[in-house]
């Protein structure tokens, strides 16, 4: 079964806004084991709506359409629906007593001549209730193709898409194909290499797909199986998944779809260490991380960004003649922020960044993206140099990954670098 | 001209990651006066690319392709351009050199043979400069269209796109169409707010548009004036931007595309005043915003990130006794945060935060959204209570806006509050 997507609106086609109906409905389709072959994306202009759907409905079984279904001039889906398909615009009885009800429920619009606009409904259609908004959606057979069309709010098309649009796909599709996914997610060896581990675990001609995709800094490995049956699916997945694990085994923290943050916090909360930050180049980029998750404050005490050398020497008891001589980026400063913000705050673990995140303040020696990362913890603290590449906010931003990652190794009980 | 974009990604058609390159490309061309038509995206599929190239090279003068062109097996854009316009895909020798050079510069990656399947492009093409990554674009003429393919990278793609792409495009526009737009971007009023104070500003018929976008908390009102010649569009746009100035002056925090974030580091580069700040719901993301631009060690002298009682007595000399009778979410806490890490490290300004973020830790009195804002300053000092709404995150950065926010507005000697 061939589906597309089609998005409407001058907000998205002029990049004003971005979309992001079209990944929602794609990734809701794919728990279905339906799949999206194509998505297109066209302004609030008559002509290009109607090749968009003469285009789509020649080439797919289902077209989902969202946008410019709503009150407002410049919402002209339903008239350009109508004259692509050969149908009348007429209003809707049905389609009208449900904008006076939406609209009398929220209170906040009053039942004008315009909002009759949105019960003007092609004929020969059906309408998608939508219990959120007063735009109803509606869905017609045009050459053989089913189109439905939804309002572009998310939150309205997304209840409209899995209460009426999924199942009335579902009963249509006759041999129904097993599709799961699998994504392990990893942080650590770069793109080229998880490629060259990962040989040969794709098996196409199986039904066995492979994606790796890059989220800077960190990387999606997503096995996806396909077969007539679950039980061929679930083996695909598992011995495929098994392979993944042997061969990227440290570099993965998430087989769940959590991120390193929720990864991190998830491993504080099933211990009981407590942890203070001291940083500097990242500027409060790991404590708002550490922070993101709720309850974090169980096990994070404090954090303090000590920009200038008077707040390291007074807040983490950094010594003056170690910044004299050693440099506010360097091993010795690391160490003596981190072990200076445990004792401190009175934590389990000090983590500690300085470096320089750019683009200015390099040095021949120490270049910017030069970054020291250090944790000091009840058995030991280590402290490394790293030299990183990129913008200012692509060295923070991984240098607060790394930092997470130390986190995660340590309270895994693993070797931190 | 018609412009249309293509993606290519599995990730994007399966909706695991959402395309914001075809956003970015619609919106930087609209600057230069040029229009998307219509945007597609396919999977990585050989047969879904060609047939979606050969469509877009049927209806467009420009095809502007993304994705597809890195060094992995699923990455097969090159083969199925070279394929759906009839060439052979080849080893480029400059393409190689170029990957070698980048993947030397970058250090991380070995040259390996995989590498080299990056410098394979079709024939007949010319090569699109990369400086920030290893794939090459490359550009070739198919029926009377220009199609040009860049990698999905957004950083490396942008500037391909500025430096190379535009121009090539600009060059060949024969009737120009003069297209100008104007932004304000503002914090503080809701968007109905905002529709009815600009109600009767855009005139469609004269060429001039308006339209309001919200990026949560902040909202884009964007002026866009279209005619044939540049005097009429400059007068359209500079009396429509007169009359929004007028209605929304004190929210406008910036004309110029600046963020809020870039326009209180331009105030304190303009000024001689110092800040500390001390976070307790933000968990440091003021602080992080802060220090996201370069040069802010100038004025940004230290944070610190007080989640317990015992880090606000200790680092901010909050009195133990006021954190018993009023609460550590106080009005009285914020005052005594804001002087106190103003004093602590002798700056200028001293600003603080104490709130509940959510979604637990609420009660009646203070539920989650409750937070107190601090501003102590040589004049004075502000403290106000806020009762905002939504989830955690929201709440942590609606709180950090108008944190910011109230910078601003004293740095422009404007009232705080």
């Amino acid at each position: 079964m061939k589906i597309s997507t089609l998005s409407i609106g001058d907000e998205l086609i002029c990049g004003q806004i971005t979309d992001t109906n079209a990944g929602t409905i794609a990734s809701v389709l794919l728990t279905e084991g339906l799949r999206v072959q194509r998505h297109l994306t066209v302004g609030d202009n008559e002509p290009d709506i109607m090749d968009a759907l003469n285009e789509l409905g020649r080439s797919s079984d289902m077209v989902i359409v969202t946008g410019g279904l709503g009150p407002t001039a410049d919402d002209m889906t339903s008239r350009a629906a109508a004259r692509a398909t050969g149908r009348r615009l007429v209003i809707n009885e049905d389609a009208r007593a449900h904008v006076r009800l939406i609209s009398a429920k929220l209170e906040s619009l009053i039942v004008c001549p315009l909002s009759d606009k949105q019960a003007m409904i092609p004929t020969k259609s059906s309408l998608i209730p939508n219990p959120n908004g007063t735009a109803c959606g509606f869905q017609l057979m045009h050459n053989g193709s089913f189109m439905f069309f939804m309002p572009g709010v998310p939150s309205e098309m997304l209840v409209m898409l899995r209460e009426s649009v999924i199942p009335f796909i579902l009963e249509r599709v006759t041999r129904k194909r097993v599709i799961r996914s699998l994504s392990l997610n990893l942080f650590g060896p770069c793109e080229a290499e998880v490629d060259e581990l990962l040989a040969g675990i794709a098996r196409p001609e199986l039904g066995l797909n492979m994606g790796i995709c890059v989220t800077y800094p960190w990387i999606r490995v997503t096995l996806r199986a396909e077969a007539d049956n679950p039980d061929t699916v679930s083996e695909l997945l598992d011995s495929a998944g098994s392979l993944v694990r042997e061969r990227l085994s440290e570099y993965i923290f998430s087989d769940s779809g959590a991120g390193m943050d929720e990864t991190v916090a998830e491993l504080f909360r099933g211990g009981c260490l407590t942890l203070a930050l001291a940083e500097s180049c990242t500027g409060g980029l790991i404590a708002k991380r550490i922070t993101d998750i709720p309850g974090s404050s169980a096990y994070f005490l404090e954090g303090v960004v000590t920009y200038g050398n008077a707040a390291k020497m007074r807040l983490l008891g950094v010594p003056s003649d170690l910044l004299d001589t050693k440099g506010a980026v360097s091993s010795e400063c690391a160490s003596a922020m981190a072990k200076g913000v445990r004792a401190a705050a009175g934590s389990d673990l000090g983590l500690a960044v300085t470096g320089i995140a750019g683009p200015d303040g390099g040095t021949e020696e120490k270049p910017a993206g030069t970054v020291f990362i250090s944790l000091a913890a009840p058995d030991g603290c280590w402290t490394k140099r790293f030299q990183f590449h990129g913008s200012r906010d692509e060295v923070r931003v991984i240098t607060a990954w790394t930092a997470l990652d130390w986190l995660r190794r340590y309270l895994l009980q693993r070797a931190v670098n």
